[in-house]
C-alpha cells in the first residue's frame, strides 16, 4: 500500500532528480496478509546453467590441469604457466601491501579470531547409564576449499571470514582459489590476506572450473570435502553440482540484504547510510526498513536523496532502491513478527533500546544493535562473520562460524556390566522394529560367558 | 584382490548353502591404489523422479488438503477423514502399547535426553575491542518437520532421535508426518512414541506428498523451516525439492553402512553379528570389515555362515553381503587411513584397545568402542543419535544433534567511543574493496557530533 507517492511527486517537480527515483516506497496501515506478503523476495531466475556446468565438470574431470589452463585463457584471458601460486608470491604481496591497509586487516583479524576462538566447542562426555559412556567430539573437516571472486574490488575481507574459523576449527588443509584477473594475477590484497591467515595453498583458477577442480581433484588440486565462499551464478551452480560428487557447501546462495528497524530514537541519516551501504552491493540487493512512525520514513527518504548523490556507485544503489520498501508499523510486536517472518541476513536495530528489542529476534543472520553499529562494522572488523544466510534461509541456517568447519562425531563405549541393563532395552526395541539381527548383536554378547577369540 | 575364493568354494562343496553366497570377500596385500579404491560406494541411481515430484508439489500447492487425501487413497489405499491425528488417539496409543516396550522406550528416551541436553550450546559473548561487543546466541528453529515411514516395522526409534533434540533445542512447533499404513492408521508404536516425546501435531500423511505439504503448507499443515527423517526414494527426492522452496533438510541420503575394525583382541562371533545387523537393513546396505590378520577374516566368515541361518531376513542379509568386503591390513595407521578415507556412517572398533584407536578417527558418523558395544546400542538406546551421514558424507557432515535444530545468530553492539578505533579500520577496508557507502555508514557517525533525529 504505497502511500509515499505525493512525496516522490513533489520531489520530482523540483527537477533535480534524474530518471531514477532515489526514494524508497513507503507502506503503511497494512493488513496482515499485505504485511506478511512483503517478506517475499524477488523470484530468482531458475538456474539454467546446468548444461554448461555439467560440461565444465566433465572437462575438468577428463583433462585436469590442462583444462583449467584452457578455461583460464578462455574466460579470464590469462595464459598461466602454473596453477599453484608459489609461496614467495604470497610473501611478496604481503610485503608490498599498503601499510595502513595491512594494519587495518590485522585489527580485523584479531577481532575475528577472538570471537571465533570463543565459539570453539569442547568435547561433551557423560555416562548416560552405569557402564554406558557417550562422547561428542568436535573434529575439524580435514580439507576445505575457499573461493574468492576476482575483479578490481577484491573481497579480501571474505578470506578473513572463512580462513580464520577454518584455522581455529583445526582444518589441516585450507585451499584458496581465485581467478588471475588483476594484471594477469590474483589481486595482491587477496594474496597478502591469504598470507596473513597462514594459507599456503593458493591456486590462480576462478569460476566454475575452480569449484569443479576442488570438487573432483586434478593433478595439482586435491579434492576438498567442503567448499565455501561467494561467487557469480556460475560459481553458485558449480557449488550445487559439487554436492553430486559428495562435496558439501557452506549454504544456499541469494542476493545480499539488510533490514533496518528504526524507532523514534534512531538517527535517520545513519539509517539512510546503512540502507545505501546495502544498496550499493548491486541492483538485486534487498533493502527493507521498518519504522515505528511515518515521520521517520520521510526523514530517511530525505537523507537518502541527499547521500546517494555522493556515491561512486549511485546508479547501482538507486536501481536497488526501486525494489526496496519502508514499512510503517507502530506496534513493536507486529513489527518483529514481520521481521522474523522475513528472516533478514543483516538486521540493524536503530534504536537506543536495541539490546532489549534484540530479545525479540528469532530469525536473522547477524544483528547490529544501536545507533553506532552499522552493518559495515560486521562486514569487516567487529569480529562477527559476514558469510550469512540470505533469501529467508536465516530461518533454518546459521551464518558461517567455527562449527561450519568441523563435525561433531559421537563415540560410545559400553562395559560388559553396562550391556546387561542397556542390552535388554535394545533387544525389546529392535524386536519391535522387526530387526532381529540388531537384537542378536546384543544377545550373543549377553549369552557369551566364555570371552575369547 | 579377492583371496577368499578357496574358502567360499570349499564351503559350497559342503552343499549346505543355497545359491546365495553367505560369506564376505576377503582382500589382502593391497597396493595403495587398490586399497583406497575400496572406499567407493556403489553408484546410486541418478534420481529420475523429478517429473513425479514436481507434479506432487504442484498438486499439493494447488489443491492442498484435498489433494493430500486423494494421494493417501491412491498410494496408501486409505480413505482418511481428517489429516490431523487427534490428541486422544496419541494418548490411546500410549495407553495401549506393550508395557515392556513402553519401559524400554522410556530408558532409551532418558539416555538420549541426557546426552543431547549436555550438547546444548550456550551463548558466547565477549568484547573484541573496547566498546565492541560480539554475541553468538543459539536460537531454536521455530517450526520443524519430522517424517517417519510407515509399514509393518515402524521406525519409532527415529522419533526419539529427532523429537528429543528438537525439544531440547527449544523448537516451538514440532510436526510429525507418517502414512496411515497400519490398519488404516499410523502404527500405534509411532503414535505412542510421539506422545511420549510431547509431539501433539501429527498428520497421517506419507510419502512425497507429506514432504510437499510440510514444505509448501496446506490448510491443515503449516509450512516448516526444516525437514528431518528417513524415507524411500520419493521422500528423499521430495526433501531435495523442498530446498527450492526455502525449506532445509537434515542431510543428504544414502544407504546405511557399517565399518568394523577388528584386531586380535576382537571376538569374531560378535563382529559377525554386527556385520549381519547392518546387512539385514537391506540389499543396498554397505558392510565393510578391516582386520589386522587373515585368520580373523576366516573366523568372522565362519561365524557369519553360522549366524545368518537363524535370521528372518536372511535372504536380504545374504544379498547385502555379496557387496561386502573384508580387508586384511596389518598396519594400524594404514588401516585407519583407509577407514578415514571411507568415512563410515557407523564405525565399530572391535578391540580391547578401542579407546586408544578411537583417537585416530577423523571421519565417521558414530563410533562404537570395544567388544561390548554393538551398533545396535547406538541405534536405539545408548544416548547417541542414529541419524547419521552415509555415503562418505561423514567427511563433511555431523550426525543429527542439538545443533541441527538451532541457528547460532550473531549480535554486535558498538559504543560511540568504540566506533572511533573500529571505524577507522572499517573505512580503510571498505575503501580498499571500493565500497564507498560501507565506509560512509561509519563516517557519518564519526563526523556527527550533534546526535539527534
Amino acid at each position: 500500500m504505497w502511500s509515499g507517492g505525493h512525496f516522490g511527486d513533489s520531489y520530482r517537480k523540483n527537477g533535480d532528480l534524474n530518471s531514477i527515483n532515489k526514494m524508497i516506497k513507503v507502506y503503511s496501515n497494512l493488513t496482515d496478509s499485505e504485511l506478511f506478503a512483503l517478506v517475499q523476495r524477488p523470484q530468482m531466475e531458475e538456474n539454467s546453467l546446468d548444461a554448461t556446468i555439467t560440461e565444465v565438470f566433465s572437462n575438468v574431470k577428463t583433462y585436469g590441469d590442462e583444462q583449467l589452463k584452457r578455461y583460464t585463457l578462455q574466460f579470464d584471458k590469462v595464459q598461466i604457466l602454473s596453477i599453484k601460486v608459489d609461496e614467495k608470491s604470497l610473501f611478496d604481496a604481503y610485503n608490498e601491501i599498503d601499510l595502513q591497509l595491512k594494519a587495518a586487516i590485522l585489527v580485523a583479524k584479531s577481532n575475528i579470531e577472538k570471537f571465533h576462538q570463543a565459539q570453539l566447542p569442547s568435547t561433551v562426555s557423560l555416562e548416560t547409564m552405569p557402564g554406558v559412556k557417550c562422547i561428542q567430539k568436535p573434529i575439524a573437516i580435514e580439507r576445505v576449499g575457499i573461493y574468492i571472486p576476482g575483479g578490481t574490488a577484491p573481497l579480501f575481507s571474505t578470506i578473513l571470514m572463512l580462513a580464520i574459523p577454518a584455522m581455529i576449527a583445526g582444518c589441516k588443509e585450507i585451499v584458496l582459489c581465485s581467478p588471475p584477473t588483476f594484471n594477469g594475477a590474483i589481486h595482491p590484497a587477496i594474496l597478502a590476506t591469504a598470507y596473513m591467515c597462514g594459507i599456503t595453498e593458493v591456486y590462480q583458477i576462478g569460476g566454475s572450473q575452480a569449484v569443479a577442480a576442488m570438487a573432483l581433484g586434478t593433478e595439482s588440486i586435491k579434492k576438498v570435502a567442503k567448499i565455501f565462499g561467494p561467487g557469480n551464478q556460475y560459481v553458485t551452480a558449480a557449488k550445487e553440482k559439487a554436492q553430486k560428487y559428495g562435496v558439501a557447501m557452506d549454504m544456499p546462495a541469494g542476493p545480499s540484504e539488510v533490514l533496518v528497524y528504526a524507532d523514534a530514537t534512531c538517527v535517520s541519516t545513519y539509517v539512510a547510510a546503512d540502507l545505501l551501504s546495502q544498496a550499493e552491493h548491486g541492483v538485486d540487493s534487498q533493502v527493507v526498513c521498518v519504522v515505528s512512525n511515518a515521520e521517520i520514513a520521510t526523514q530517511i527518504n530525505l537523507a537518502i536523496t541527499d547521500q546517494i548523490e555522493e556515491l561512486p556507485r549511485k546508479n547501482l544503489a538507486a536501481k536497488a532502491l526501486e525494489n526496496s520498501l519502508i514499512i510503517v508499523e507502530e506496534d513493536v510486536d507486529r513489527a518483529f513478527a514481520y521481521i522474523n517472518a522475513y528472516a533478514p541476513e543483516h538486521f540493524i536495530i536503530a534504536s537506543d533500546n536495541a539490546e532489549n528489542l534484540a530479545e525479540l529476534v528469532i530469525n536473522a543472520g547477524s544483528v547490529f544493535m544501536g545507533n553506532y553499529c552499522p552493518e559495515s562494522v560486521g562486514d569487516y572488523a567487529s569480529g562477527t562473520n559476514h558469510t550469512l544466510p540470505t533469501y529467508g534461509w536465516a530461518s533454518s541456517y546459521s551464518g558461517v562460524n567455527v562449527d561450519a568447519f568441523l563435525r561433531k562425531v559421537t563415540f560410545q563405549s559400553v562395559t560388559r556390566e553396562g550391556l546387561v541393563d542397556l542390552g535388554k532395552v535394545v533387544i525389546i526395541m529392535a524386536e519391535a522394529e522387526q530387526l532381529q539381527a540388531h537384537a542378536n548383536a546384543v544377545k550373543i554378547r549377553l549369552m557369551d560367558q566364555n570371552i575369547s577369540k
